[in-house]
């Protein structure tokens, strides 16, 4: 690896946190980062070596963005992709390839994948409207998922009854069974162009019981050695099938008899990776970066028990942030604040998150919990 | 600590690395970072809220400087302290206060401090100019040390014997007894305004032959825990006499008979705390970032034993950078590639380092001496 490589310029559709904790990790290899975002104060704007202001569903304002970049990626799945394409045509390197960006803005394509690929996933049925919803109340209870613009929670509804169906989505979706699981996991995998592959140990999931976000994280997960097999089996073989070179986040469900499904995956740097900073060798941000560059991957083992908080918005607050708590916060041993660089809060805005190390499992959940009750992110009033 | 303490503006005298690393810490705290720095290139250049170009030197762009920011630190000793104090009588808090860089800045005046004080540091001569070095030929074996402008081993020379005293310099300076040392060490600790303070685990100093720059250092020191302790409450002594605010890092030469003297100190991060990064709880620029910004100071404990390489430009290369063997170095579990984005190469200047983690102590050193011998900084030609 020598100068030539290193003299790459990385793009990245979209500069929230993710393109953020991106760049911190890409500023160890001199590596330099153009940033696309439309939010003039998006969370990279200062630390790119070139920040864009731009629309990512553009396809010219993609295909400039593009010009000056040798490999381009992406921090967020809702970007043109045929902008991608057209700039891999040129000979541009895009990871993820646009074909898997296209396949993941609609899950609808995203369950048939499974299904063509014998991925083990929550049995579904297509729906084209909300009258097809209707005629299926025999498959509830189940999960209405929209196929297209769902993110962080919209666009997903529990009907659980056939009361439940008027709230149902009128537009292309999809019902999924309503998996009684034991727990949500996720685990995830890496690949380089040369075809090495590397999977995270997996991390338990607990989410936030209305805004659908993940509230807490721990790694390790607390299951046994033969479903985390399964799990890591399960996330290979998915990024084998997309053929896909980047970084892939795979959310899991565990379910009471055992079975490991899949529910959703992301192909970039995810909220279910943020531990990684401390808690393993290699970051998720420094191993997406060695994915996309096609250096060698970094070694995914976890060097201490963490768990990871998410930094909501609070609800009632709205406008420039006030953040509570975090002097106590600070004074805790092996407790890492990461804020995102956004000026205005809202609620469910995710605005940052805060990692704990503690080598006693126990300690860890009664921390996390603590440091949820301690950190709040208000607003001036 | 609500949105109004994070809100001020931190300003750093210098925009070399440690400026660099003390950012990439920042930026998860939302913490503006403004930059001084000559080099219209400098490492910080891309990443800094603000970056002026302009000398550390003069009193009035100093002061300029100064105007938009709350608080004042520096990466380097060598800046105007005139026009640091104006600012801190201006209102501003200036951390490491004023006439502590002073003193740093006069080798003379700092041994001076160290006798004055109590805290034990190697005999030594104050000479006005050469004819007063050459009337102490008693005094040798010595090292003869410029009072002012030295930096990373320039302006000081070893005076063994009566023939080496024609190197002598011809200026104020002092001769210091050279020190038949056992080990070098450093300890690093760190004070806020509130007066909290800490004082990191020792490490351990491995300089170049003749660069007399750091080449390796190694985490945890081989000392005993009595020499451990008489180092840190040396370390503490110095800090408190000298009433600072910041982050000091203190080397100290550990004789044959046991005896711990104070060699230099730094009154910033420094070379001795890079491993901190990855390998303790708190990173020397965290810690940096908590105590002039007068926040809570972080745990100093090793997460894990560490070796720290320093990437020096080779001999015989000056120009555009290539680094060889960063693909092998990469492929490591528990290797930490940090580059400082200089886009030249000359011998023996400070391009990077690299971080090495590893549980077994004797493998450390091992594998940090393959690192050294496997990446290495050239030009191209």
């Amino acid at each position: 690896m020598t100068q030539s490589s290193q003299a790459k310029v990385l793009g990245v559709l979209g500069g929230g946190q993710l393109g953020r904790m991106l760049i911190q990790s890409a500023i160890n290899y001199n590596q330099d980062i153009h940033i696309l975002d439309p939010d003039p104060n998006a969370p990279c704007k200062d630390i790119a070596q070139k920040f864009t202001v731009g629309s990512l569903k553009d396809f010219d304002t993609v295909m400039a963005f593009g010009q000056d970049c040798d490999v381009i990626t992406v921090e967020i799945e809702n970007v043109n992709t045929d902008a991608l394409q057209a700039l891999a045509d040129q000979g541009k390197k895009v990871y993820p390839q646009p074909h898997i960006l296209k396949l993941i803005q609609d899950k609808r394509e995203q369950k048939q994948f499974y299904k063509e690929n014998g991925i083990p996933t929550a049995e579904f049925i297509l729906t084209e409207n909300k009258s097809e919803v209707l005629s299926n109340a025999d498959f509830l209870p189940a999960v209405n998922k929209l196929g297209k613009e769902g993110y962080d929670g919209r666009g997903v509804q529990i009907l659980r009854s056939e009361s439940d169906l008027d709230q149902a989505f009128d537009a292309p979706g999809l019902l999924e069974k309503l998996i009684d699981f034991d727990r949500e996991i996720a685990v995830t995998v890496a690949r380089n162009e040369n075809g090495d592959m590397i999977a995270y140990p997996a991390v338990e999931c607990a989410f936030h019981p209305t805004a659908n976000l993940v509230e807490f994280l721990f790694a390790p997960a607390e299951i046994t050695p033969e479903i985390e097999e399964q799990a890591k089996e399960i996330a290979k073989a998915v990024i084998l099938k997309l053929d896909m070179v980047g970084i892939l986040a795979v959310e899991l469900f565990v379910t009471k008899s055992g079975e490991v499904l899949v529910n959703e995956i992301a192909p970039r740097p995810h909220n279910s990776g943020h531990h990684t900073i401390e808690a393993n060798y290699t970051s998720q941000f420094e191993q997406h970066l060695r994915s996309v560059m096609n250096w060698p991957l970094g070694d995914p083992d976890l060097r201490c028990p963490a768990a990871m908080v998410n930094l909501l918005g609070e609800e009632g607050f709205t406008g420039p942030v006030i953040i509570e708590g975090k002097e106590e916060a600070l004074s805790e041993k092996g407790v890492y604040i990461h804020m995102y660089g956004k000026k205005l809060t809202k609620p469910f805005r995710k605005m940052g998150h805060v990692t704990v190390l503690d080598e006693n499992v126990d300690n860890l959940k009664k921390r996390a919990q603590r440091i949820k009750e301690l950190i709040k992110i208000k607003a001036e009033s």
